[in-house]
């Protein structure tokens, strides 16, 4: 774990060519033995630099040869590579150190329970213990983790992954592409209830629909995704959800949006393309949020946000005024002195006018 | 998926004689083939009216004939069917157009691990790779979801439903006609420590309660209940629990009680019954929350809630006060400048009393 | 369930004795049957009062006998053990009512699937349908519960338990002593892409590192912990975390520390020792929080924490400071109309002045 494999050796001018970069300063020929952060990094390590905060983690790193983008590549003296993206660069080298992917062999483990009925593509890896319910479809070379459980009449695409623990009801549609994480929950019965003043009681609503994710999402850990009363739930192409993330009935999300962490999506909600929520949002049901809109973190939004908005708060206002409100707020104890010393003065004025009339 | 199954012909009348309604406009005698909301509604679908933002889209609707009640009836001249509760006739119809519900067939798979010691019921469906524990009781007509777990001398009431995926630790007390969805943890061990500050450790609390879940009651996917202290954890009868909640040990949480998906409530606090927390709520421990108190989303509670009060906010407030306090919020730019224009001219009028005097 | 086993018979005096306490008040041989919190205990129960805002409760209760500090034992005139920590000596007590802890048999469940290159160590527990990949290590006496899955490599030191439906991903180093609760996900991938301006789509960040827990550590139901981008997101020694918290990427939590359920901390965020985040905090990504400090419930933080600092509120103040911010706050009604009030006097003073002269 703690070591890495070397199936060659590399030196900081091999590396520079692997990503197309220069290097710059000393040591070229300076062999790399694995990858670290900036403060982590040994002497025979590569790391890089690209975000302005760590500058003097940068200055102070013992690394071999730091990766850093041609304009930041001025301020420093260290031995680097400059590349144009220093974060994609360190990814592709990150695979020349990194272990070998886990590979999943093709096949159905013979303790899956898979119904007679279902049909199940070319190269298919089904895990053990994996349950496969009637009607299912499965893409060729898609992986059902271990302990999953695909519903009734789902579909999944090629090359869908679900990793172990995955559980996806029944008339489910996933794309080509996705990965679901596990412990993510897709299809469960949307909140709703109708309430009946007569026995006091709360009548659970069917939820007859389901829940649509378009290629290449990808949903995290823990996620829930409730399907739909009727027609669908629906998660864009490409879109990102992290984890512990819950998206209520009927929301749309729309193509290549950003969710983060512990994120709430209230029913009926729809999203455009390129939305980024932050970690924490809530969104009341009902809205619509325009494209490229940004939600800071923690924010609460209960009124549609227009297309490229970026808001923050409790109460949906614009991100700069957020900041503007929030600066204002650490002066009221500033401004109630003032107010009590005007008062102080006013009434010496007051009593000094009645003194003299 | 996208189509719905036609068992038999529907018009716009023989629909409105389904839900005990009548048909105002043009258009009786329109089949309908299928439901859908106001946005998407195609000529032959229809769709349903209730929430007063949509008045727009309600005009707009290509559907053939929309579901509304008495009041707003009159505001509209398109073919409408008008009923008492929209929504619920709606629900009534969808079922006419829905997929027919999943059967679990009664039995167990063979695939399953029962205890031999355990009592299973007439007509439980125990399905593929459920674990049942030693000492369990499991109610008539109760269905365990695949890959679910059953701990020891758990009791499961009749007609309950777990979902693919749950889990009940040992020796916890499950209703008739609950319904808890997939990835929901029932039981699992408080969050208690003892700290000694001799050898700088937390030491585990032991949790030797249960938790038990009255009849009727319905818990979300990926929710978690926590085992008591001692004693027991207790989510009454007919409450409704969404996603993601985390519900701490002793916590009592009353009959026809709703909690809003990713709210937290800490251990040994107490709702009354008809108690609503909307999403993302926060409850500190041992409060009092009294019957039909009603907290809204992203609040933090950190005293005791009176019965029928409505509290926002991060501290509790009423909710019109944190409203008004809001909007006050909103004017401190303004009070800031009224405040700098006060002390000009009060630093005016004392200059021009220091020159007179 | 509602009953206690009594394998012996216990009076307040035997029990003062268990616990090294001293009898105060009336009825020593009075015959304890069970144990419970002060409002539900009946007259053959005890209970225990370690809680200021229960001194009421306590002098209501109908308990056999009450377990109070040295300190509060003076305010009380019922039976009472007198004990330096109630809550400890209640849990002693508490053992000899409670139901006998459950016992995994060990051994390897027939329907447990073991790669034959697994290394199992002596009296290790695998429950029925668990999966273990290859390449794995259990260490002696371990628990691996119903349904839970151990990715390819993953090391379980000894002792550990895993309750059911656990999932840990390939490559992960769990501890000595750790407990993972029921749906728990250590070691999915994080949360990162690069996005790519040309074909306006996120590529997925390989993450090629894994998740190291040290011993003694306790992680809550259904929280997730995901593994590095590389390197290692790293649980320090003795840290217990609740349920539902997400911990990002490359995060360091430090040894001891405690974080209450729903709380996020994103990527590469590095906690010391004995740090405390209360419920529902979030942190931000790439932040240092010292040791020992503490962050209020539902707190944001957003910048970097010293040591020992305690820091409340969305905006990372000191918590006194916040209170009084709060509370300023609540006054803004009043401020407001000290400020039309002023305005009012200053402009009759004007209107004076321009009069007079």
């Amino acid at each position: 774990m703690g070591t890495t494999s070397l199936s060659s050796m590399h030196t900081v001018r091999s590396l520079a060519d692997h990503v197309g970069g220069t290097v710059l300063g000393e040591g070229a020929d300076t062999l790399v033995t694995g990858i670290n952060d900036l403060s982590s990094a040994l002497p025979d390590q590569l790391s890089f630099f690209a975000n302005a905060k760590y500058e003097a983690l940068a200055r102070a790193s013992r690394a071999a040869v730091i990766l850093v983008n041609p304009k930041d590549s001025s301020k420093f003296s260290f031995t680097r590579i400059v590349v144009d993206s220093p974060s994609q660069a360190f990814g592709k080298i990150a695979e020349l150190f990194a272990p070998p992917p886990i590979r999943d062999e093709p096949g159905i483990h013979p303790t899956a329970v898979v119904a007679p009925d279902a049909v199940i593509g070319e190269g298919v890896s089904i895990q053990p213990h994996a349950v496969i319910a009637a009607g299912v479809r499965i893409g060729a070379r898609a992986v059902i983790g271990a302990n999953s459980y695909i519903g009734e009449q789902t579909v999944i695409g090629q090359d869908s992954r679900l990793y172990p623990l995955v559980t996806v009801r029944e008339r489910c549609i996933i794309g080509n592409r996705v990965i679901l994480h596990s412990g993510a929950v897709i299809g469960a019965d949307g909140f709703g209830y109708d309430f009946d003043p007569k026995t006091g009681r709360h009548a659970k609503i069917r939820h007859t629909g389901y829940v649509q994710i378009d290629d290449d999402a990808e949903i995290g850990a823990n996620t829930t995704i409730d399907r739909a009363r009727f027609g669908k739930t629906h998660i864009g192409q490409g879109a990102k959800i992290d984890n512990l993330v819950m998206i209520g009935h009927n929301v749309t999300v729309g193509p290549h949006s950003i969710i983060v962490g512990q994120t709430g999506i209230s029913g009926s909600t729809s999203l455009g393309s390129y939305v980024t929520l932050a970690g924490q949002v809530g969104l009341a049901g009902h809205l619509t949020v325009g494209d490229r809109a940004i939600i800071t973190a923690q924010s609460g939004i209960n009124k549609d946000v227009p297309a490229g908005a970026i808001l923050s708060g409790r109460h949906a206002m614009p991100a700069r005024e957020a900041l503007k409100h929030e600066a204002l707020g650490r002066r009221l104890p500033e401004m109630l002195e003032r107010l009590k010393a005007l008062e102080e003065q006013v009434r010496s004025l007051t009593d000094s006018k009645k003194a003299n009339s």
